[in-house]
């Protein structure tokens, strides 16, 4: 694949002296004057996690806005948007007390209220997938600590738990996909959503204290999302997520003799000082005011089990120290290059879709209800028609960073393959250090995807996966020490020379056509009668 | 490599017709209607981890010896040899509450006093590995809490967690491995177990208020392994190991701003009602009374982060079920079989070896001193002459079992290539249950080397290894989840069948001989600097 891609890139475009020569300075002051790490650890180890509108992600925007100032940068803003409950842990813990004391590994579950000291209970073991289910447990659940979710067995991953792409897998990540749509899939995710209120109703109206969830890994590691965070809306039951070898020894036990009785401790406050999120930005302004603006973009909130390292400081810390590089080396480009920190991307992509409402485009008519929370992130791309706002066209490319620590093999064109030819042209200085793939298709899952529903020109990179799926992303295993210095400043630096090579292409990036109805994958398809449990 | 296998096992000795039999009862009765994973949940789910003369090790004590008793075995009996003291974790919790609160993972260290109440003050990183590093920190430690360890950096695995033998893998197992004896060797180990004793000293000396060490295993995983288990010979300050993404965040903290501040909580105790740890035995008797015995054994004993699962409840409920499978089918063998449950394992082998000393052989003059505490696992071996027992030639072959949950894919014949030739018919009908591979070669670590020590035939199976190494190994992730069921059945028949063949046979196993003082690999080697460090 890689000699492919070489051949491609020797008939791209010949990048200009000028940029032959910025590149040079970007990568000096990228590669060997890096401040990324020392950006990472503060984000990580001194605030910690940031749960959007906790008073750690309140320091969070406070801290990248004066890092953004230092370094020179103009227009340092932050706009807010809507959002909720602030929430934080103060301190917890989950300890089995009969048979036997052992201390288990938990965490409480985001958004649920603080126990009143401690709450001493027996478990009951109910798995309950939906509201059908509630029926076999009514009467039973009255001063109980309610195990909710199916324990089922251990599993052990014969798949080693950091990798780096190999060439031959980089040329399937860069396969192109068939574009699926199935108006049904996105219900179910809705109904189970909206599942997780019923289940809380129902617990409340049974008279049950708390509730538990396990762990969705092994080896110890917890997690503890949450998503009730509206105001008036945060759930009546403390709720704590469990580890899977913890957990399924409560429930072995609980079927074997006697419930086992747990204490749990849960120090969470909430923080309802401020109901709005904020977004950050932070610009480096253009010379010719008509040639619109180019823009890096990630989230900076997080879960809290861990530090929110690779999930998402890793991309935070890369496009602050693009900004910073640029900054640093002076550069004046043509169209003004602007960098974005995302908050609420963890509940919805709410403040990226906040920021393309105010900025690129609404969807839907003037008779449709506004949507809230989480269907947002469900039902707002399939609202039509598209309504532009004045400045849709002055967004020339955005490119966003949340894939985790690895770095940067390549990038996804999302159905561009004029930009795709483009892309293979800015990436030639970077063959060298692993940037070599273009792939035709899509991402999705972060920020730049409202962008791109919208029929604007937002990127993301392919990064090497690293320990992101296997044991960081989201869980308590997500600190620093996951985070990888060579990765990170490779990253910044690509996305340094992408973002002046954006700002100062004499013609902007080919845009994308504007999206059109998709058309149902399989119109034979019968609904599936599991789909109604 | 299995092709060479099959060959080598078509010219062994034919099987008798009475124990082909006797096998296809067995694998009935072991494959077919097995119990070993309901007495591993009860070790490890009821009972859980099994520390040396712990109130739960007692558990375990009595009732092993009921389920003996219940499953027909004869002789069930306990046999005390010196220990030391008991300990156990009723809770534990250690939270950083500066700069920002959070709860950490972490462990008390076995054997170290509890805390008063809530233990707080700022810590100081202070790295030791030697008394020669205490100069640096003299002074300094008053009122802290001292992190002892270097934090390094993170590391991740290129290999899957989870794993099973090839046959390359297996045919590597079974490449013999020239003896290698480095007098100064054991030297250096024995310094370090010094040293955690010097440290204590030198903490309280400074008044230091505790001390914390990192994790050996990422990804969140804690042990908490300690040795100063001797009456008399407790530590002075209470210890906790820190997870290797918490202690690392713990120490950049401090490197780049203000101490960070700890409150720990480690509600430990001591249990001193009996120094004694017991020994298990039970048997079925053998039909010659002048036949001698066979025996199998495993230590039940573990370590406290999990519940000992794969170390060792594992090969204790491997052990038992071939007892209740060689009961419940009702054989009469020649020789006795002896179940044998070992305690003590984690410290120094201390249970096998006072088996060892009572009833095969003591080492050294009449003039050497005794030896105590992890000494007897380091210099016992090396006393001359070796002093045989009346019932030396008694025991006719051990097997031991001690490799966690993977089913067995062979056996080490410890240096006795006539016994290797003995077990590959012995193996044969075992074969297509991937049991294959016989090494002429030692392997250590485990309760069988003091009997191979003193020239008694013991033997150690090969396993395939899972997870065993990669985290579960002493780890809070030693649970139940991480046994596997096939796996277990599998052990047990085997072992069940290895017992009868070695107890049924005409002709004893062939033993090895004498041992004599081993020569020195490298007589040309100078000393290390390093090594007086």
């Amino acid at each position: 694949m890689r000699h492919l891609l070489l051949a491609a890139i020797a008939v791209a475009a010949p990048v200009h002296a000028q940029d032959r020569n910025d590149t040079a300075r970007i990568m000096d002051e990228g590669l060997a004057h890096s401040q990324v790490m020392t950006t990472a650890q503060h984000l990580t180890d001194v605030i910690g996690p940031r749960l959007t509108n906790s008073p750690q992600m309140r320091q969070a925007e406070a801290w990248t806005q004066a890092k953004f100032a230092e370094w020179g940068l103009k227009n340092v803003r932050k706009e807010g948007f809507d959002f909720g409950r602030g929430w934080w842990i103060n301190g917890s813990s989950v300890r089995m007390v009969t048979p036997r004391p052992i201390q288990l590994t938990a965490i409480p579950i985001a958004w649920t209220p603080p126990t009143q000291g401690t709450l001493s209970a027996p478990i009951i073991v109910a798995p309950m997938k939906s509201a059908r289910d509630f029926a076999a447990y009514r009467g039973q659940l009255a001063g109980k600590i309610v195990l909710v979710s199916s324990p089922g067995t251990g599993s052990e991953s014969t798949r080693a738990s950091f990798h780096r792409y190999t060439d031959e897998e980089l040329g399937k990540v860069a396969e192109f996909r068939f574009p699926r749509y199935d108006p049904a899939a996105d219900a179910k995710v809705l109904r189970e959503a909206d599942f997780e209120k019923q289940r809380d109703a129902f617990l409340k109206g049974e008279g049950a204290l708390a509730y538990a969830t396990i762990s969705y890994r092994d080896g110890k590691l917890v997690h503890g999302e949450g998503y009730m965070f509206e105001a008036g809306k945060s759930p009546s039951l403390p709720g704590v997520e469990i580890a899977a070898e913890d957990y399924r020894r409560l429930a072995r036990l609980a079927k074997t003799g006697a419930a086992p009785t747990l204490e749990i401790i849960s120090d969470v406050r909430y923080d309802d000082s401020d109901p709005q999120a904020y977004n950050i930005f932070a610009e480096i302004p253009g010379t010719d005011p008509k040639a619109g603006y180019v823009m890096a973009g990630a989230h900076f909130d997080s879960w809290v089990a861990g530090d929110g390292a690779s999930d998402n400081a890793a991309g935070t810390a890369v496009v602050m120290e693009a900004a910073r590089i640029l900054s640093r080396i002076g550069v004046r480009p043509k169209r003004t290059i602007r960098f974005a920190l995302w908050n609420g991307e963890e509940q919805a992509l709410l403040g990226s879709l906040a920021w393309v409402e105010k900025n690129l485009a609404t969807r839907g008519g003037p008779n449709d209800p506004p949507l809230v929370g989480e269907r947002r992130y469900y039902e707002w791309s399939k609202r039509w028609p598209i309504n532009p706002r004045p400045g849709f066209n002055d967004l020339a490319a955005y490119f966003n960073v949340d894939n985790g620590s690895g770095r940067f093999r390549g990038i996804y064109a999302e159905n561009n393959p004029a930009a795709a030819e483009i892309f293979r042209g800015w990436m030639a200085p970077f063959n060298g250090l692993g940037m070599t793939t273009v792939a035709i298709g899509r991402t999705g899952g972060t920020d730049h995807v409202f962008m791109q529903s919208v029929g604007a020109p937002g990127f993301q990179f392919i990064q090497d996966p690293l320990d992101y799926n296997s044991r960081a992303h989201h869980s308590s295993a997500d600190t620093f020490d996951h985070l990888k210095e060579e990765d990170l400043r490779q990253g910044s630096t690509i996305l340094a020379a992408f973002l002046l090579n954006a700002a100062n292409a004499d013609k902007a990036l080919p845009r994308p056509p504007m999206p059109t109805r998709p058309a149902v994958t399989d119109p034979f398809a019968y609904p599936d009668p599991e789909e109604h449990n």
